[in-house]
């Protein structure tokens, strides 16, 4: 089969023009196949402030109100997403931006409410990537917002991590498929005040005892759980690194 | 060649949820390969008044300043956008949202600054529709936002008419090409006052003494330049009328 590399990147790395620029003299440099899934970040709550719309989270997760989903639906699948494509094309990359409504990519449940509403945030239901390998068979390179649709009209804010992975689970049945998590460190350390302390190979076992003797940091769990998971549904290789270091392949990677 | 309806909606019909339903109800009848390229509208001045930009206009047009830009970028390539292509996905039409950076769709050139400065408007070069062409072949539809890139990494604000007229001359070699130019009246009208007074046929000579004689409004002339130069361009026929005509071809015809 052939590669298929899928990086994903925060929201920070994207919303800033100096690092997008940087990101994107990194990604050009990825050889083969490629899908770029990008966060969202920080400028969307600076716009919904300015339009007087209150940012509410939850454990790190965007409670998604009408406005908010409107917000969201701006930022991610107008201004980042066409940013990146726009900047991709001057280096003639043939790029194509996507939200999970396009090419009915990424169809969602609206998150049920229990303790909290989330509103409207999608937890994923289905993939469907026909056009998706249609367009990387032409070597154009899909770039993906945090955005799905529920089949009914309406789209959903859903997570960029969870989008990542579900789309590399199933592009493994036509890809060998490598997944890059990108944030700022240069991968999981040991010790979140040293960037020397990369662990380079990390497996289930080794993960769960970092986790019980809280040596990985609360916010690194669900990426991880995502990658091992991932990694379980026959994507061949997880690896977690910063932006800089997505053409060296460096970083911790999932065994 | 194989029949193609490209259909072009103002941002008026497109921002109210209840004339966009309308305007989906409409275009899913609309037989055979089909692109549905739509306007702004008064969203992104309601926005930018919002985030405190001042919108400038000069005859009609919008001056785009880099924050500007944004707002364009945000509310035509993603809430309008995406909002369509998740409406048309509730009836089972695969579409895809794009703008001009989509694909290297349609480069333009930053208008040059003769006694207005447009700022970030762009002004049509080059319309490569090879990967459009692939994804009609594959019964997806595509939905064109109104904003054009300079292959500098820029996106530009460029007028949705034109945008309509250039795609349908360049698929005018692949498709026996039909551009609809829909907005609010039944099509063009001898009085403004009077809907009943449709003109049906509209020749080049016509028009001109029309023209000259200020029956048809001012509104109308750039888009009816456009129509019949697209005419002469090879584009099978151009058709002025409303949302709720699309599907039964009524209006005012170029001849």
């Amino acid at each position: 089969m052939d590669r298929l590399t899928i990086i994903k990147v925060g929201g920070k790395v994207v919303e800033d023009p100096g690092s997008l620029n940087a990101l994107i003299e990194q990604f050009i440099k990825v050889s083969g196949n490629k899908i770029l899934v990008h966060g969202g970040g920080r400028i969307a709550t600076e716009i919904a402030s300015k339009l007087g719309i209150e940012s509410k989270m939850v454990d790190g997760r965007r409670i998604t109100d009408a406005a908010m989903l409107d917000v969201v639906t701006m930022v991610y699948g107008g201004l980042l997403n066409k940013r990146i494509v726009a900047g991709l094309q001057a280096h003639n990359c043939n790029a194509i931006g996507l939200t999970g409504a396009d090419f009915d990519l990424i169809r969602a449940k609206k998150r049920p409410v229990k303790d909290i509403d989330y509103g409207f945030v999608g937890d994923v239901d289905d993939v469907n990537t026909r056009e998706l390998r249609l367009l990387i068979s032409e070597n154009v390179i899909p770039v993906i917002a945090p955005l799905t649709h529920d089949g009914k009209g309406n789209l959903l804010n859903t997570n960029a991590d969870t989008i990542a992975s579900e789309i590399a689970m199933e592009l493994s049945n036509y890809f060998s498929v490598y997944l890059f998590y990108c944030f700022e460190k240069k991968g999981v350390l040991l010790d979140p005040e040293d960037e020397s302390s990369v662990i380079h190979d990390l497996d289930s076992a080794l993960f769960m005892q970092y986790k019980n003797e809280g040596v990985i940091s609360a916010g690194m769990i669900p990426k991880l759980d995502n990658g091992f998971r991932a990694k379980q549904k026959g994507v061949k290789e997880v690896l977690i690194t910063n932006a800089e270091n997505i053409a060296t392949g460096r970083g911790t990677r999932l065994v």
